[in-house]
């Protein structure tokens, strides 16, 4: 209930505080006898991790994960898998700064307002350090689903969008530059806007496409967990997303039936594909893209007005090593969710018919 | 698990074929002492039913709830709230002719493949009847909700926007044409291309915005269960939607994290609002609003290739009374999926302290 | 939440009181492809109504249930069950009597000061009246599961005990005679016995011991979710029930280590099954069998004590056409309650392995 | 689904092995602002660790508490509480003498059937080393519950009965012998016969009662999550118990109806209580008290014979330091187990009434 559990079936507990001493996680449901590749895991978290290109956050954070159970002679047991990711950094800083200031745009006012209470040290729990977590448990997802391919890329960074179509991208050029954008020029406008808008100490929003190949038919459950309704849920609830399209999008909505039905091949796949590979809240075997939108990190490193809780309008500046643009970080993130939910309805999937 | 139920205090599990003998639901949850009024509810449906204008499918369901049981002497009791709606045309078609073809852009082949077994009549499960009853729950949610007011309506059908913010329309004329657009001029235009489009036997697409008001502070679970990410589940999970953005949306993707943050007036409200009333997955008590997506219909009057389950490409042409756009009649569906997440988490929020 | 849902992912939602309009339910995440005996449902049905033999209940209630969905020419489909079961009478009696009055050891005292509100009529939602939905969910969970034998009998009727261990009993006699106590002898001296209570206008408990036969290996969630835990949950929760016990019970408590171990034989079965077929909370493949206890219905026809809702001892005296001994009607109950343990947790396991 | 979680509201999620690194759960759902007394959680872990008496098993584990996150100055904040206690043996011992074997009565067997692997090490996941996990959040639910008293005893060991009822035992006694049993004269008596058994290399099964004081009205919902079936389901999930019965229990089924109801007095308590303080799953105010049924533990110190899993029978014997009877050391495990209902019904409870 209390928001921090994700999946029916194969299901992702976290916990964690950003300046606690650890974050970490259980993952319940994830089927015996599989059998773990934990360089890939670890490979997933240094994707997200901090400090890995000049254009994210300079913090070091090593992000290691610790397996502490579920997983015996390197498969796992069918019991749950605890984790954790020790915080590097938890006692290095002073923060009583901003004990008091609720930051623009952050989750510091609504999280005193609703719990009466805050660890306000570097955002607490608001803070995306937690999405380390998902990015553990998405990680072994994928692994279970490992037949399906699963590749986010970065679409667009502030008004520089990569207008090629996922089918003209190669996948593997994706992790090839910083801003994990699969067109090189494309990515190098990117990167170079990034590294100005951080010296401005501003930041920059921008977009992430996801594209989900060789998804068996059947995934989705009708009615009110739709494959793309969790889709839709898993991408929102990742810190500073603010919008969420499948197949034909807001684009869907200015089209016309006639242009928008997906026709028929005799061997079931369509001609087109704008449904985005789901109809009717399951999955048709044809490719599941989506494109999900980032605002702009908060914090800028600018002079800005806050309040303080007090009531007293006070001015603040940013300070530290923060991200000018999440997007690229934010790719291994959408991969995660994105192998969750599908792992996850993977599984129901396995109970439909006697 | 198997995709019939929605929320997680306040309950809706619905059940019912669009050619079955009834649908209907049960609603778990509702606290005990609310006078409810039917009359309203009554209304609610009216809205979403076809018939009520003339670009809306023709069909005739008159949709009348019956409650069976949770509710005594007017009031709720705290016990299960069982309904039904009958479906009133089950008996009176001959569907053989869609029983061993899918169409393009539904679900008939999906939910074969899935289930093995489909009940092939006008859509069965998958049909958007199935809405009726979110409807008649969301109903009961507005009225436990009661101070918040929800108001949806038409932003845009195919190209056609209304573009005015929400601030500038008088919602009270949302229900004054058919299309459900408040403001006159462009409802005008919008039923004129509808109309059109109906004439063509094609369909068109649109979008809903949906504004809350007066929402309490603190509504929103972190992590996983942001408010914005619920929602956009529960619109997501609406027949025929392709898009979600909350506040700023996509066009938040492409500014800067200057011009987005909602600086702090002295009482705690914002002085902009690109963050859509949610701060870290909570309410800040600004005004939320989102935008949602439709597709246009996939039923069309013209001819077009389908499949059938030998693997036969073969033609078909849409019968009966569809709707042109399924925006108008969208909006009593928004505001009652928006009505029950507000529901849900209004709940709560009352665990969250000592 | 609320209580009124069973099951993970063979799931029952019900509703209804017992004077209201219906009764009835919902089934979800019954695979599809299911072929139905309705036939069979009805008897279930049949074997728990009122009226059926002299020992039970005299009122009249047809309990005819009627599926409104999720089934299309006799067979599953994979979408929820509806279905209701009407109330024959329930507008035909005077409730004022009752109507502020709360009867000892009912639920009539604790549902007021928990909702602020019930619905007086013949105990409303705490009525066993709603057992009969879970009869319905229970006969298809047991086609559902139709190599697994399931079998309850009355084991007891106050102090008079049926002593033979299961394996000497022949279960199709169960059903030979009105108080389903498998063995002749034992059963007239229980029909014997209840009759001369009725005639006091008194109750009496009994017991109810229930077989699980064929059950595969594997059935269980470790830690909290064991099978026996589920199966003594859900025996707890049928109305009167006041203890479970599983395989050597309460017994087991007096004995030794080295008497109560179950040794293996070398095909996995044990020679003994002190265990009851459950080891660490999952099957074992041997028998399962549970004892479950009733206490006596509440309602006699006698004068008693009752409290009034302004605070008086009012002197009140049982009507109607009560239950002189619970134990016979429970005995498809306490199946149906099994039934749809098992059929949950068999598709659990199939999540269990790659 | 997979079995590791516990409560609706406040929630229990455990993972852990006995051999392994650490076992630990994630508390999700306990309200912000309640001051923990840490010592006061340390006691109850220590109150069930081994070593504590000569009466219990000679394994050394301090068993130390530490927690992750979700506290914040002493306080809880609303969000996850993760904790770990660490395995202090893990690495001491030679399992391969186990490895291949299916001790009799223990989880081997069904592990191995249900996973296709097992941590063999220790029982693994199936070890009640787990537990510690359970006592550690009951805690924490204690604190949070703290006006009402949570008290459980040894209430028979074997054959050893405490004749007395709970009205007549000082329950500040319980700790002051190492068989937790209020009654001095008895728990002498208990501690002699648990050291005869322990020699004998036997253990010996035994009951424990637990009676739950100053409980508020109202807690409990209808139906299937009647208190007394979540109470029962909570015990059962503890390793070793076999059956549960609150109030009269199993005695209750002996009753008439005129001897077991219950009358109020004017005030809405009872004269008599052999309800349990709960009717039609709702708590009435009056003492609730149920009573658990251990076997005897599985690990004797005498020769036994065992399967391995190619199929044949071997002899096998214990070793090491096990409990010779488990009662003693459940005692703060089912007072925990009763602490995480209550804390989460009472959550549940306010939500019924708008």
């Amino acid at each position: 209930m209390a928001g921090n559990t994700f999946g029916k079936i194969f299901k992702l507990n976290t916990f964690g505080e950003s300046h606690g001493e650890a974050i970490g996680g259980v993952i319940d449901g994830c089927p015996a006898g599989l059998e773990l590749d934990f360089e890939a895991i670890q490979n997933e978290l240094n994707r997200r991790k901090p400090g890995q290109s000049e254009i994210v956050t300079q913090r070091k954070e090593p992000d290691v994960v610790e397996f502490l159970s579920g997983i015996f002679e390197g498969k796992t047991t069918g019991t749950p898998i605890g984790f954790l990711i020790k915080n590097a950094n938890q006692k290095s800083k002073d923060y009583s700064h901003i004990k008091d200031v609720y930051r623009p745009s952050h989750a510091d006012y609504t999280y005193d307002k609703k719990y009466g209470v805050r660890d306000y040290r570097g955002g607490g729990r608001s803070s995306a350090r937690e999405t380390a977590c998902r990015v553990v448990a998405g990680a072994i997802a994928k692994q279970f689903i490992s037949t399906i391919k699963i590749n986010a890329y970065t679409s667009s960074v502030g008004d520089l969008f990569l207008e090629k179509p996922y089918q003209d991208l190669v996948f593997t050029n994706i992790e090839s530059n910083a801003v994990r954008c699969p067109d090189d020029d494309v990515a190098e406008q990117m990167i170079s806007k990034i590294k100005t808008i951080k010296k401005q100490g501003d930041t920059i929003g921008g977009t992430v496409t996801c594209v989900l190949q060789n998804v068996p038919i059947g995934l989705g459950e009708p009615v009110f967990d739709k494959l793309h309704a969790e889709l839709g849920k898993a991408m929102l609830s990742i810190n500073a997303v603010k919008g969420f399209e499948i197949g034909s999008g807001f684009c869907g909505a200015r089209m016309l039936g006639s242009e928008h039905n997906d026709l028929f091949n005799a061997d079931g796949t369509t001609k087109t594909n704008l449904s985005g590979g789901i109809q009717g809240g399951i999955s048709n075997g044809m490719d599941i893209y989506f494109r999900v939108a980032f605002k702009p990190v908060a914090t800028i490193i600018q002079k800005q007005s806050a309040l303080d809780n007090s009531g007293n309008i006070v001015e603040m500046q940013g300070k530290g090593r923060h991200d000018p643009c999440v997007v690229p970080r934010a790719i291994p993130i959408v991969e995660a969710m994105a192998a969750l939910v599908i792992a996850d309805y993977f599984l129901l999937n396995k109970l439909t018919k006697i």
